[in-house]
């Protein structure tokens, strides 16, 4: 463990920073053994325990416009962190603040992998029985260049492939038909784009085109590419019927009048078979959300997150430096279009 | 029964037409009392015991460009049906053919409501012990102009009010943050239209704002507009999100050891409590989408409908008919912008 990088976390970020920032951080370190370095305001974090702490007096707070705030906020928390990245004297940068400056201090701090115009959020999505689908963008990009979703494609195919061992991403394309031709005008123009056989040959990813909302849980592709507006309107909603629906489920099974069975049914169906459902849409149990196409391992938790939420991202992230998922990137855009 | 209109069926579209659709619409005309005018090759649909028939000799098949197929195929079962309906020979149609050949018939011989520049498919998402949330356009238009979406807002508040008695609309924009200038390029636009007062006003309807993902299942608003494209993907991932739940819930519930309860626990909770929230994502079940903007009721079925889905479909048709939802939306398309 001590020749591990620790995490930076931005200790400032979040609607319940400090306090359950730094509880998070502590139970990664003790629960988990993953090495943590606070970034923020020492005089606010109040006891760190035995956490190393970077000191940054200002914070970004989360109705500030990103890249404004970044740029002129120079000892900001989560500019601070994304800069320890940078120095090599941490492994990852997790923040549960501002998304923008996040996504902003992760671009302007440790810089763009070349062959990668933006960076994008990728997350996967729960499969029953087979390794997650990867959907991107899920925020980074509300409007997209076609050009951008080719470079997603191959983002997405490095996390599919260094992530889930997937040697081979089937990748396709978010749409609303399976038709050539089917789509809006960002979507068609980057079907052109995609249907070129060169960028896949190169970056060892077989191209399955079209797909539409219903192949996001069903494991026909391991990689969906999309507009970031799409991309988090989809993962919100699915998110949200998720938790809808395991609430009906819950008070449908507690309410049946078999009560001395009901109890354990409930708790053997929803903690047991249908966790892995559950918990892949339940942003408090899966962490964050992972920027891909920075040089250095991002991730960005809801601004609610739990101290526990904000320990597992910690986590994710330690692992996602230990597979090298920045090099895998870097590897796959490097391919020739 | 002898009043009303038929509502006229578009026999020969769909992926087991004529067979299937004559068989869902002899199912609604002697299971529910809904009068229905079959349109088609009476030479192809078989036995359509006592429906009358309404020749037309040409079908538009399910690749064809929509516009072109309609303006050529002049003998087309579609476009012979939506004459009907503009000829006061039958009061809605149905079809479950090529989707854009549906929206074209019905635009192009319906003609449009004045105020509207583009027809819209809407979607009541259901909401658990409330009313549904009415989300549009779920497809019609992949590419929007900002002013679409105020005339979406306008139609969707008709529908909520007609279809389901809510008095003043609460409505919405789906876009990715609370905050105001969240979305991309077209959400930005239409958010500046939306805000002026004076349509909501005119139109009976309180302006919610920013929605997002997560607010289409939890009845925050009566009606959520976006483009057609974000609409369709939302609503196809919701639906296969929701199948994908329902299989796992019953392969859940099905497994657990306790068999001699086992059964009618599944039964109880799939088919009783959970039912509605099934039921409401179960594109068989409910039947079809309707298109609105057009001069008549227009419902598109998926095209792979089960004779039960056809039915169900016809009666919503004769409903929508009934509670003159063209004429709620005449009337709150008419005000003011």
């Amino acid at each position: 463990m001590s020749d591990r990088l620790p995490v930076a976390v931005d200790a400032m970020g979040g609607d319940n920073a400090p306090a359950v920032v730094v509880e998070g951080a502590k139970m990664a370190a003790e629960t988990f053994g993953v090495p943590v370095l606070l970034v923020g305001d020492p005089e606010r974090m109040g006891d760190t325990g035995s956490l190393p702490v970077a000191p940054a007096l200002q914070v970004v707070e989360m109705g500030a416009e990103p890249a404004t705030a970044v740029r002129r906020l120079k000892d900001a928390s989560v500019v601070r962190a994304a800069e320890a990245v940078r120095d090599r004297r941490a492994s990852a940068l997790l923040s549960a603040g501002n998304t923008g400056a996040a996504m902003a201090a992760s671009l302007l701090r440790m810089g763009r992998i070349k062959g990668i115009a933006r960076p994008a959020i990728a997350v996967p999505f729960p499969v029953i029985g087979s390794t997650p689908t990867v959907l991107l963008d899920c925020g980074a990009n509300a409007d997209c260049r076609p050009e951008w979703l080719v470079q997603f494609a191959k983002m997405g195919a490095a996390y599919s492939r260094c992530a889930f061992s997937v040697v081979r991403p089937r990748v396709g394309i978010l749409t609303i038909g399976e038709e050539a031709g089917k789509g809006n005008s960002v979507v068609k123009a980057a079907c052109e784009l995609l249907e070129q056989p060169d960028w896949a040959a190169h970056s060892g990813v077989e191209y399955v085109g079209n797909l539409e909302g219903r192949d996001l849980m069903t494991g026909v592709a391991d990689v969906i590419v999309t507009d970031g507006f799409t991309g988090n309107v989809v993962l919100k909603s699915l998110e949200s019927g998720y938790a809808v629906f395991e609430g009906a489920v819950r008070d449908a099974l507690a309410g049946i009048p078999e009560t001395q069975v009901a109890g354990p049914i409930v708790e053997r169906v929803l903690d047991g078979a249908l966790a892995p459902v559950f918990e892949g849409f339940d942003p408090v149990r899966t962490g964050a959300a992972l920027l891909l196409g920075t040089r250095g391992v991002t991730l960005i938790s809801h601004g609610s997150s739990s101290a526990i939420a904000i320990a597992n991202a910690i986590q994710t992230a330690d692992r996602l430096v230990d597979i090298d998922i920045v090099g895998a990137v870097r590897q796959t855009a490097a391919a020739d279009l």
